[in-house]
């Protein structure tokens, strides 16, 4: 049968995990498996999730035409970033503290992206150090997520050392400058299980400094010579001041709903932000992607990658390097099919001429 | 009483069949007399069944403007295609195996179409030799549905075989290049029951091609002199291309939301292909037809005629012959009351004007 | 307390009808009196009940736009309707056998009706004599509601019986050619109960004629100098041809939804027939009015007064006389209320300007 | 960690106020520890709460789109109402008889609001003594809420008390000319608890004016020097009209829902004058304001300030001038943190240009 082709794509881990055939069909047995208050960590957001909801719905809003007798016979699903290539355009979006979910934390996530042939986003909050993580990412080098803390010297001393150990690229979170208002956090304040640490910050938590500019970005690039993204850009104005800048790369981002209430969605941002600026900078979005049908659309709106959060935290959980592969497996295995289904064989064939607004 | 006039219309089977007025209302009673796995496999949709919802709520779009004081005292429902005269606007949508839901399997759908002046469109997989079907149906010359598998002498032996049995048309089903990532059957791969075979494909199962390209139609037309009909256009740019490449009516379809998940609802691209081709090619439309009035709006938007897929299966399960007549007689008398009451007592009345946006 | 000034206005019937302050609170108990069979009859719409839904769903989609400091001191309810004053903008829908929810039947309508001012349609198939009906309205002469018969003689009969009987105007329904396709009376048709009948029609019930057209109204006109309103008319052509041939109201209206499964609200059709005709005809409207709020809206679209169906009846069934005058009584209250707050005293001060779209 | 920055600014009051994190928390104690004719007296509106409904439905409709990369180290919510400074845009909106919610009803209102640095506006219907709630509110003088009774010579009465006590402005009730058809009030008109009196006026309840025209207001800024805020314009030829007639401020308000059933949402209407007045007279505006995110929405569309009617009752109920304070302290925190986010540090760069509809 037909079926047992794609099916046969999947080699089996012998695990519960191959039972899962739908991202979000990990979500309730992850939850289930961690602390109350480590789930809530994961999944929390502030108000009323406005921004959660409106991240998945954005993708609903799209539909698809789909081309018919195109040759479908070879799909190419890989691209670059920053000039790195990967096999298929997603990545592992930064979060904080993977040993939450598994002891080999990190470790588990960069090792399940290079096998996809994709790389991770490490966080400044990562719990393992990042030289370790580096390591284990092989042939896939990671980026640097940067949180600019109020104290400059750390601010250069993580830059430094992500150079040093390999990664890259830096990708500084913008989206966050001052404390997002979490009600279940305000009641319940987040405290580190035992053996849980920030194992890049030497002496604790940091505040944020609040007083960045546009202006401050040079001295951040003076640090080192990698690339520079920018995290959790939204507006097209801030898109396009980001391009004068000379930063390389954007993740249009709403920090997966977890920051300002209200915010637009990532995908809505996205699509105004490419066509703006129309090429001149690369654009990756995260933010709702939980099927392959919705790399696809992210791809065809402008995102030459897009990045998943939640998800891989949902395979980490489950089933650690094999959670987070089983996680990319099936968004490959999903874009696959919506590939040769669309008639679009490679990724610039996914073109904004296949959606059309549900 | 008047409403008398209309019940006296339907000649009692003496069954169960007779308690049902809606086509809606035998879905239950059919799924649940059908194994776990048939019903699965009857129903089954990739991802969210965002299409299969996209496709009814299609038609809850559309209102109707009626005409009041026109002369309905005689209504007309038949048409052609093809040139093949039909009577009523509703033809049987092309499905495997049909002896899944009854031992009689197609030749039943066969006759039920044709005693209600109809055709059925016959599948590659159907489980009764297409030479027995097409005798079963009488005067009315279904059309036969062709996958093209990746053999090509298996493809030219199948629409030699459909034109000896004297079939009226080969139906190219083009939206299924690559398999749908339905999660349902990677979960629990389908399995034929004892006594179920495809039984036009000598060997078994066969492979779809992958690599047909529009050039691909000049081959298989010229395998038989029967006209070409493609299932699965849905864009105008490929509906055009038909034109250009002398197709000879488009089934403007979605696989009944069983493909390619998020992609427009049938109806919907059914709207902007008559539009923009206005009249070049036949026209008809599958996908969420469940009552007259869903007809009427179909044929008000452009289609010479529509299909029905599950909703044929529905009665073929729960009476066989009778069952398939019983949902044909439903949509005919719906039908031919909603023409009435807007005012439109030809097919060629049903115009645009009486629908506007709801 | 400010509030008892409003309530005071109701004088207390002394029975449960004083429990009631929304009329649409009357419907249930009123459903629950009735056999089964009646409350289908008097609740049952065709399919979906799509069309029941919109003709609600048509009120919420306006929103009001209140004048502030206008002397409301005096409002004043009061309008005429084919020259005929009454003293709210609301009359009495027009329909079949009062006696199945009360035994004093179309009596108790049109005595309610009189006693707040107003005058009821009374139906072709009214359970008492017209000429009783027409003698209980005492001041507010009624119209008469026709069901145009295949029998030409029965209808030229039953127009000069209203005009005999001092009916005010002929009130001719063109929705309803041929019948709806109700799931519920074709799987259990409606039979009438002891002591109902059709008290107008000698021999029974009759066919309603389907062949009639614009041109017939001329033969219609020549029974009687009564003034000829049609009901059911949804389209802006067709009013503008019923202007052209002389008809003098027009009902728009689908019947309460209980004939095409998919027709507009009765409210849109209004909206776009008074910005069309722009005054030249009177216009009334039926179909989902609830409350006073409703009232105000369906006047500043361009209705000079609106019609009540089913809350009539359900007062009837509750109360006989008193339930249908607690219903008009307490449209009669909110419209005062509404009128009041909207700065907007008179009916010709409702203006299109109060309104918004939702 | 960065969380405690913001949690810290929470003085704990040691009680169970300090659960609370969103002031829809409050709701719900509230409503259950008050006598059930009180909790619906709180939030009962007419009809179908429609209004209501859409007062929050509105800010839903709006998303933000946040600047990233501005200084918002330092961030400044205060702002002046009418020449008077305030702290935070918010100020308490008038309502009756606060003594139904806590013993020391307005009193504790007035402290609470002046401890956070804001105004209240004091109903004319309060149950202390105008004077004795002026002394409570210390350096924040508040605005006298006039309901204009048919009794002129009471009308000037309040308005001079109100002047003589040192209010800062006369505000005026102008959308409650007739009673609201609140059907649980003419269900159960609403009786006075024992010691609950309405203190301004003398002799009980009165009635109010209702041939009031923008004419009347010469008469009553003849009464007193104090600045004239109308309360209850929803549209924009009104809030012209006001500014000919010399008004100093207008609450764009719909009384909560409380009146006419159906009214355009108070954000809506603020949007639409704000546009059209562009800053010709100070604009604030009440009606479904639940979070610091719903002030930043509404001071980007216009508003110099927002009023919170129910949320303060909720809290008076809950814990006196300590449950008000802690409202204000929710809505105080949740802005500054919307603000930081928004890269938006002072009410002046809380832009229109921050939003975009939904």
């Amino acid at each position: 049968m037909r079926r047992g082709v794609m099916a046969g794509r999947f080699a089996s881990s012998g695990t519960a995990l191959d039972q899962f055939w739908r991202v979000e069909e990990l979500e309730a047995p992850a939850r289930e498996r961690l602390a109350a208050a480590t789930a809530e960590f994961l999944s929390g957001v502030p108000g009323d999730g406005r921004t959660l909801s409106a991240n998945r719905a954005a993708f609903a809003r799209w539909q698809f035409e789909p081309h018919v007798l195109v040759d479908v016979s070879l799909r190419d699903l890989s691209t670059t970033v920053l000039g790195q290539r990967i096999e298929l355009p997603v990545m592992i979006a930064p979060s904080a503290l993977h040993r939450l979910y598994h002891p080999d934390g990190e470790l588990a996530t960069a090792r399940a992206a290079a096998a996809a042939g994709t790389l991770a986003v490490i966080s400044t909050s990562s719990s393992y150090p990042l030289e370790d993580v580096r390591a284990a990412a092989a042939d896939f080098a990671p980026w640097f997520q940067l949180y600019w803390v109020s104290d400059r010297e750390m601010t250069r001393y993580l830059v430094e050392r992500a150079h040093a150990a390999g990664f890259a690229a830096i990708c500084l979170t913008v989206d966050a400058a001052v404390p997002s208002w979490r009600e279940h956090e305000l009641r319940a304040p987040f405290v580190f299980p035992d053996g849980v640490i920030q194992a890049n910050l030497p002496g604790g938590p940091h505040v944020h400094a609040t007083d960045l500019t546009w202006e401050s970005l040079a001295w951040l690039r003076s640090l080192s010579p990698l690339p520079l993204v920018l995290k959790g850009v939204l507006r097209v104005d801030d898109a396009r001041r980001a391009v004068e800048h000379g930063v390389d790369g954007l993740i249009v981002s709403n920090h997966g709903g977890r920051q300002l209430d209200g915010s637009i969605a990532s995908l809505d941002a996205l699509a105004a932000v490419a066509e703006a600026l129309d090429g001149s900078i690369e654009l990756y979005m995260d933010g709702g992607v939980r099927s392959g049908s919705d790399v696809a659309v992210a791809v065809a709106l402008g995102a030459r990658a897009v990045l998943i959060g939640r998800p891989a935290l949902w395979g980490l959980t489950l089933g650690g390097e094999a959670g987070v592969a089983r996680v990319l497996a099936l968004l490959r295995g999903q874009l696959d099919s919506a590939m040769g289904l669309l008639g679009a064989p490679t990724l610039p064939s996914l073109t904004r001429d296949l959606l059309r607004p549900a």
